[in-house]
């Protein structure tokens, strides 16, 4: 089953996956967000200073791709996105680890906030640290930690980064 | 004529020119910007949130390569450039649709503007809605829309995006 | 000895390791900085407005391999990491020349500053204009120029872009 493929197509065929994730959470009513991890995925936010010193607490976390539906449904009837909107922007996936049809990459991101009428700013930067199981063309999330670069996080943070 | 590419390959061609096409805007002289097109183009400026009713009116919008000639030539004139650069970041491109010798896709961007001795901010955020005409490995747009993320635009802006 | 690489496989290689040394500067320890380039480098800071003037001066310049580890190792005495943090975003690598195994790119680039439990802003924004020489699937930096846009340098900049 499992089939050698070469480093650079890796970096393709993840990096148009991160591609279509951020467009659904960017452009899209993020209803397709759980699509992108498999059933028993792990999800969590955290900081990088939590993570250097391997806390396990997180800021959310959820352990299953239903977990991450009830999330999007809570934040759709809460009509958290009227407010704001985000553009997610990515650098290249960086291949940490190779395991089977499991692969493990980094990729840095940052995100803006941008309120309607008024001012766009930074809002994050960090890194992805991601688990991929390739299924097909299609390599879906066993793991995703979002490592926030700062400390300091927006109380409103409860949607999908 | 047509022939089929792959996915991955579409993807890392259309990249590629819009690599060059950012480094036109930011980095050159924007005098080769309108060979980026197709001579019967379309271009268009418009912000999300009348992109997402189907509102026609644009911030601006061109209908031929000669107009984004006749564009640049006013700007160069006015030396608008003198006074600020910019920086274009640009996601990688999301494949949406394949019609024989044409691809639609849609790239996030963030613009960076820089005041020469002043501070340097996020400018604006958005996303090029864009249809390319395949022509060897030279890819020419034929529409491209610039979905600008925030309703307030700055007065300025007159310059390609 | 050399080969003739297709231009979209040269792109993926210096994306791909333009990644890697995004990671080491922003989350490594900085250590391996040195082991991107060649022995005899030449790596040089300095502004779009004095590059265009074709000025030598340089906002840092360094012109060997020992130099920069020197670089790295004052910098690590000095304790500069504890206080901030970087993120560097990178755009697609564009290819300016291929001479024989060596690849001249320019690649545009936004980096973050994040001050733990302050705010987090545009710190920097500019284009790297690298001379790469391929050895194998490792290109390493024969030169590495770093523009940078605006000539309002924050004064403590010292560390690796």
């Amino acid at each position: 089953m499992t089939q050698v493929r070469p480093h650079g197509e890796l970096v393709s065929l993840i990096g148009m996956a991160q591609a279509r994730y951020a467009r659904e959470i960017d452009d899209g009513d993020c209803t397709a967000w759980p699509e992108f991890f498999v059933d028993d995925c792990f999800y969590k936010i955290t900081t990088a200073d939590n993570y250097a010193q391997n806390l396990e607490a997180g800021l959310m976390w959820m352990d299953s791709k239903d977990m991450l539906r009830d999330r999007i449904l809570s934040l759709l009837e809460a009509n958290v996105y009227e407010r704001h909107s985000y553009r997610h922007l990515l650098g290249q996936p960086y291949i940490r680890e190779i395991e089977g049809d499991e692969v493990e990459s980094e990729t840095s991101f940052m995100v803006a906030r941008i309120t309607r009428e008024g001012p766009t700013d930074l809002f994050a930067t960090g890194r992805y640290i991601d688990r991929y199981r390739l299924l097909g063309d299609d390599p879906k999330l066993v793991t995703r930690i979002v490592v926030l670069d700062s400390n300091q996080i927006d109380t409103l943070l409860g949607f999908p980064l």
